[in-house]
């Protein structure tokens, strides 16, 4: 089968059967089919277990092979010694691929996990099923209400597909849930990497592709996919492993070798894609490129409560390709004629002065932001604000969402520290007009982060 | 006045004169005496308005004279132009230090908040009055419900003395509020670091001191007064101002000179101070030692959810002086009897696979715990585990209470990412016994920092 066929029906499955499906239900219970049943998805589940005939209510079969309808997809969910057997059953039955969960294959400490990974890899290549895993949550798919993982977990319409080695990704933080479409790749014994990018290529529900990376069997020809991708959809990629006991680890944990660092470095860059360091970053960047659009020029405007504040924000700039530079002459005179006359008006815009001086403080905020956004010199401008309280939160998420609204092209990125930035910003996210980080430094690294795209986009 | 008899009544004021007090009240009023009301401060509070003989139900007076009774403290909140001549009016009442709110002394770029700075400075020599600020927030204090911040804050008991050069530090996070006893030094004309340093010092209420500084007037008494402090409690700085912009900015935020940073950097060290990069690990690391006790040596070992968040864990421990080596043969026989057998266990410690193998699951992860922590050649133990939804964060935060009491000697500190992580980590910050942070690497750093002051404290 075409492997865009096959990704579809693994992605996108009308139709599941759930092999090793557990009878116990309740809140510890990992039980998929009460939490397909929870999600609300509305296609075909096949529960298969040897010992049952029916679980949370869906008629269930003692064999894939009983099953006397066309299946797109199947969960495998038994224990490891019983996977190359129950593989070649779904095979028999014609299904294109399934979702391996188990440990315990090239991952394992001894002799007989290498010797099912390989029976695994026989019953493949005998028989052309394709098999995402093992050591895998599998896929999550907020758009049809679908995920494979045996723990339940929180899926939302995000425009962001991940293609990851650790079902972590699919669990989100709170004020972003990330995984709008994800493929755990697993240990990735056949589908991988490749596949999983050439699936999210041309769908037009990804905006952004998320990696999570251990290590990569053809990485030549993942580069030059995700060269070609990079340029019309923004590729971030956590690429672990940069110690020796991590790459020992690694081979335990996906079987990957992790290979240099700097060199990683510098094939990921020639592939466009966008190198985080950490697990926060990939959240942060990742969420910026769903709602932030790309920078026309390096310069950027800060607007901020805090002359404090505005510091960390330079000191976050060094070296980031982002310049907080000089104001136009005309913007500082729009600032200067609301400033109270001693302020020294520049970059930094320190506005607390400025509202204090105003006959109305709301609107003063807003003057000032209009000047900045509507100069068409600023690459961008942030916005540094505390979050007191959460009745100030909410009055700010309305604040910003209503100017991003009405300078949608700019880009426009705050920082939101206090004691109910949490509050606010995943508000905001949840509005998807504007992005929100809870630091300076945060707000900072974003913008460096989206001019590295928009250089790569825009051929400056 | 002894400086620290000075010292007492600027951070614990029985009494308060606020001059320059608003007759607006409502929720952007930004009204003192509301405030204070509403905090439940129970010292006495004199609001002085030329204007008004009652603010919010309280006795006001048209000059700071006409209070016939004792005053710790003024808070001077007039406009700069008035306040060199009402400083002078509080030094005639006798009253021992000024809180000066207002902006435009040497921070301005006009001649006149030159002139002011100049007379304000005549007062405090010829009278001996004592001032912070000006251009400050002045003094937090949760331990007796007080603050001179002109915008409401969350007060809170926390044991954090803080020094500061903006208010932004004052409002904290969702998860900490940072501030247990604030004094915001501002411009610093006259109180600034060492006063602030030596008042906390024998504070019992105060455990950890955490300093943000742009610049420092007398840099070899702060040094030399830090190096004294540091160690009986950790003293964690965020010195901003690393650019030449950066500089810039300062000499116009707090007319501070901002220095080379690598001068700064070994001069803090040499004092013993903990140097943080920016806002979000000032605040980790402040948290971390208000809860957790110091290490006996660098030695950690990890308990992990994911083989992916151990991986992360160990590229962010990479260089840091803490190291994930090989567990003891005693601990890895006791984890191989309860995993099963074809698990690879080693460092860090899968758990997932030992507790699926397990008649208990939740009784599975006490004894991995238990094991770890118990290990005496370990000098700590992270633990990595997801927040999946609400419930199984409340549960996550009873476990590790359970288990915190349980070794409350032994350096134990958790990464909780997930869609709930922010309930757990702040009900966890809360209750005041264990310490966690929504991602390894965070976690990892904060491991890091513990052992950077272990070391100093027990001259490793």
């Amino acid at each position: 089968m075409d492997s865009k066929d096959m990704m579809k029906r693994l992605v996108e499955p009308e139709s599941v059967a759930i092999i090793g499906a557990t009878r116990k239900t309740g809140e510890f219970a990992l039980n998929l089919v009460q939490h397909l049943l929870a999600y609300g998805y509305t296609g075909k589940v096949y529960p298969v277990n040897p010992n049952a005939s029916e679980i949370s209510g869906v008629q269930a079969y003692h064999s894939v092979g009983e099953i006397d309808a066309h299946i797109d997809q199947a969960v495998i969910m038994t224990p490891r010694e019983a996977v190359p057997g129950t593989l070649k059953e779904c095979a028999d039955k014609g299904i294109a691929c399934a979702v391996v969960v188990a440990q315990g294959f090239n991952d394992a400490g001894d002799k007989e996990g290498k010797e099912l990974n390989r029976q695994m890899k026989d019953v493949i290549r005998d028989t052309g099923i394709r098999v995402l895993g093992p050591n895998t949550f599998g896929i999550a798919n907020g758009f049809i209400n679908f995920s494979s993982s045996f723990a339940q977990i929180r899926l939302d319409k995000v425009p962001v597909g991940v293609i990851c080695q650790s079902g972590t990704f699919f669990h989100g933080f709170p004020e972003f849930r990330l995984t709008g479409k994800g493929i755990d790749i697993g240990n990735a014994c056949d589908i991988g990497f490749i596949e999983s990018l050439e699936y999210f290529e041309d769908d037009p529900q990804v905006k952004v592709i998320g990696l999570h990376i251990e290590g990569i069997n053809d990485t030549k020809r993942f580069l030059e996919t995700a060269r070609r991708i990079s340029l019309k959809k923004p590729i971030i990629a956590l690429k672990t492993g940069k110690s020796d006991r991590a790459a020992k680890a690694m081979q335990s944990h996906t079987g990957s070798l992790a290979g240099n660092t700097l060199l990683w470095d510098s094939a990921l860059k020639s592939a466009g894609i966008i190198r985080v360091n950490d697990m926060e970053e990939f959240y942060d960047i990742v969420r910026l490129f769903t709602i932030a659009p790309l920078m026309k020029n390096n310069r950027i405007a800060v607007a901020t409560y805090s002359g404090a504040a505005g510091i960390m924000t330079m000191d976050a700039l060094q070296g980031s390709g982002v310049e907080m530079g000089e104001l136009s002459t005309q913007t500082l005179q729009k600032l200067k004629d609301i400033a109270p006359p001693w302020l020294h008006v520049g970059n930094p815009v320190d506005f607390w002065p400025i509202m204090q001086a105003a006959p109305n403080q709301g609107l003063a905020m807003r003057d000032i932001l209009d000047i900045l956004l509507s100069d068409d010199e600023l690459g961008g401008v942030m916005f540094l604000q505390l979050a007191f309280v959460d009745r100030t939160a909410e009055g700010l998420r309305m604040f910003l969402n209503y100017m991003a609204a009405r300078f949608p092209d700019k880009s426009f990125i705050s920082a939101i520290p206090g004691s109910s930035d949490v509050q606010c910003i995943t508000g905001l996210q949840q509005d998807g007009k504007h992005v929100a980080y809870p630091t300076p430094e945060r707000a900072a690294r974003a913008f460096s982060r989206l001019w590295q795209y928009s250089r790569l986009r825009n051929g400056f």
